[in-house]
């Protein structure tokens, strides 16, 4: 795939404007910043606020748009951050979960390869068109994905190996040194605050068109809207929001998903483990269940999420599964891959025959013998699944949506760019 | 030893003041904060007051008090912890290092116990006199020590060991909860700022008489003045003086001792190894070399510091070594016991018969093996000389020393509590 295909300027009466995947976007006028804030349940910012420790995004929600969106389904990682990335769903970009099962080469696969990618990204296309492109992500897995086709001179690294950055491969070199952050663990609140420190630096510094700052939701997954961690957490945000928007830049602040309790009053895990399930259904071993929220990082969430795809075995009768699955307790829905396509706009070549998603205080597991769970600290806390979907969209500019626009995490650079040209949405 | 023997207040025509260990303390009329930045050699803050990143200090020393003084020597962190908790040097209070050879026990001892204390803290008489106090650390290693003696209801804790205090122990509780950290590790910046921001937490909710705020050298055993991280370091700093000053308190900040280079230029570590030379002299094994820089947390400097004290065994030719010693590369001086005791009011019975001090930008050693320094990725910064003597004391008020006055570090409540009490220093 040349990830640029088709991508061009197209130049109108009113200024020149790029069309990517099918969407037309306004050359900006000045820095468009997405903050992508992972795992953003809406309720943080908003306890946040309410606690009086977000004074800048306070008013900037009176003055700009105060906004709910839909993320793409599954809600993780991977999928809404390129469908951010490419303003599209995961039909049409192909990355679906952080992880699936290759069905021709009979191989799990991590979703972290730019081979994967289906279209390209935004950031892509606009460099390879002569803007100024910068992706800083928290960790080292979505920097292949999200840089992928980006042309040279533009940025693009991680905060896990921001020690490591060199102009040639990163387009950027020194940025511990000139944030003086001495380089913070995987899991940490620290590995975002480099992310936006360093977003910072370059844009004073580069003035990017477009600029993505993607974080890591390990808060998210061990502390509820408003404790005082989380609480602290945003208040960090707060400051540097407040940065982005003296710099002069359009900002745009979403989520790549939500993220609810899931565990019982007890705080004890809520796991209904699908393998069992499907071992005594179909026969042992028979059927693969695939847990996309898997990750090289799982001290956090344990491979655990509210959804999982299942790939059943030749002559399984999917239709009998598919309803008495969907009766077990805990189970909040189950999808064919056709009616799953349909709903959530996957990719059908990368997911299995059913879809599954958990209730709301639910999570899907393989086997109990396969989560290790036992060094939580805290109760369990994820995502994948419905109950996820609503994120927030927050502008420093007021937003207009046409009559009937059913707002996703990924208008965002659809809205900003937009904003950043003075133009209106279209409808 | 009864840790407030001879503690009284003293009522004089000008109010209340307390005696401690033959000092006269005034009752003050507002809370007294002192922050010891650990290894906070003076051009760290000069450095980042240049670089615009001290905008409140940078104010505190136009209106308030500018000083250097001395550390108490050897240039470390217990001791001069307890100078400034006791306002006298080591020969009253008995702490001269992180660790001593007792020999009459025949036994290498950390000096952590609150039995090794021979006089009591300011914050022990202060508390049993109805004051209150709060002492908060970065390591837990000074605790112990620090709370010694401290009346109920006095808070004392470390933020190593945040996730455990208590009431009944530490006078407080929930310090993670209402600050919103999580535990930091002991090797990181942010465990001092948990100090800070716990500080500030009991200073505006409880007002204390005193207070007293250690933070961890982590920092500056890594990073050099004016660097980056040491001057994100100090910009945090920064911020948490406005706050104890906004909040109405006396603040006086110095530092336990300074901190210097101690490699070559190429970043090799200079090191004198005394074993190997005391082996060579008086026999393998015969001379006892003590570092009492040693404590339980030597990744940073891998228990090289630049102050030694040596055993000899009996019989040996003091003066000759002594004399031979000096002559030595990278040794700065080489004084008696009797010498150094009168030299920096040492105690004698806790110091070898020599004491050994190197040049600026030299450490001592036992032998090579016994020291690892292969895991430094900077290259070594450390402290224990008369090179790391000179100390920033820093006060929000401001400053009338009387003629002739030595300041020294553990001067730090005496000119806090004359301020405090709107009164001058006595001559």
């Amino acid at each position: 795939m040349n990830p640029v295909a088709g991508t061009t300027w197209q130049t109108s009466a009113d200024g020149a404007r790029l069309t990517v995947n099918g969407r037309a976007y306004p050359r900006p006028g000045r820095p468009v910043v997405v903050v992508c804030i992972d795992g953003s349940e809406d309720a943080y910012h908003e306890r946040a606020i309410a606690d009086g420790l977000m004074p800048f995004t306070e008013g900037m929600l009176a003055r700009g748009g105060d906004l709910r969106g839909a993320c793409t389904m599954p809600s993780f990682t991977n999928p809404n951050n390129l469908s951010i990335a490419t303003g599209v769903p995961p039909a049409v970009h192909g990355i679906c979960g952080n992880y699936f099962y290759d069905t021709e080469a009979g191989e799990e696969v991590m979703m972290n390869a730019p081979e994967l990618l289906r279209a390209p990204t935004l950031f892509a296309a606009f460099s390879q068109t002569g803007a100024r492109v910068a992706v800083i992500t928290a960790k080292d897995k979505l920097r292949r994905l999200l840089g992928s086709g980006l042309a040279e001179g533009g940025i693009c690294f991680s905060a896990e190996k921001a020690d490591q950055v060199t102009l040639a491969e990163n387009g950027i070199e020194k940025v511990l040194e000139s944030t003086g952050f001495e380089l913070p663990s995987v899991y940490s609140a620290e590995l975002s605050e480099l992310v936006m420190a360093a977003g910072c630096e370059v844009l004073e510094r580069d003035r990017p068109d477009l600029m993505y700052l993607s974080l890591t939701d390990y808060i998210q997954h061990k502390h509820a809207p408003g404790s005082p961690v989380a609480n602290r957490f945003y208040a960090m945000l707060d400051r540097w929001f407040e940065r982005i928007d003296a710099l002069g830049a359009v900002l745009v602040v979403t989520a790549d998903h939500g993220m609810n309790a899931k565990s019982d009053a007890d705080g004890e895990a809520r796991v209904v483990f699908l393998s069992d399930w499907f071992d005594a259904e179909t026969g042992a071993g028979a059927s693969r269940v695939i847990l996309p929220i898997t990750d090289p990082y799982t001290v956090h969430h344990g491979a655990l999420g509210s959804y999982a795809t299942v790939h059943l075995p030749g002559g399984a009768d999917r239709e009998a599964l598919r309803a008495k699955l969907a009766g077990v307790g805990g189970v909040d829905i189950v999808l064919t891959r056709e009616e799953a396509c349909e709903r959530f706009e996957l990719p059908g070549d990368r997911i299995g025959d059913l879809v599954v998603i958990a209730e709301r205080n639910t999570v899907l597991g393989t086997t109990a013998a396969r989560h290790d769970i036992s060094g939580f600290e805290e109760p369990l806390r994820s995502h994948g699944g419905l109950t996820e979907q609503r994120v927030p969209v927050l502008v420093n500019r007021p937003v207009e949506l046409p009559a009937g626009h059913r707002l996703r995490n990924f208008d965002a650079y659809w809205i900003g760019c937009h904003a950043a040209a003075g133009e209106p949405l279209p409808a």
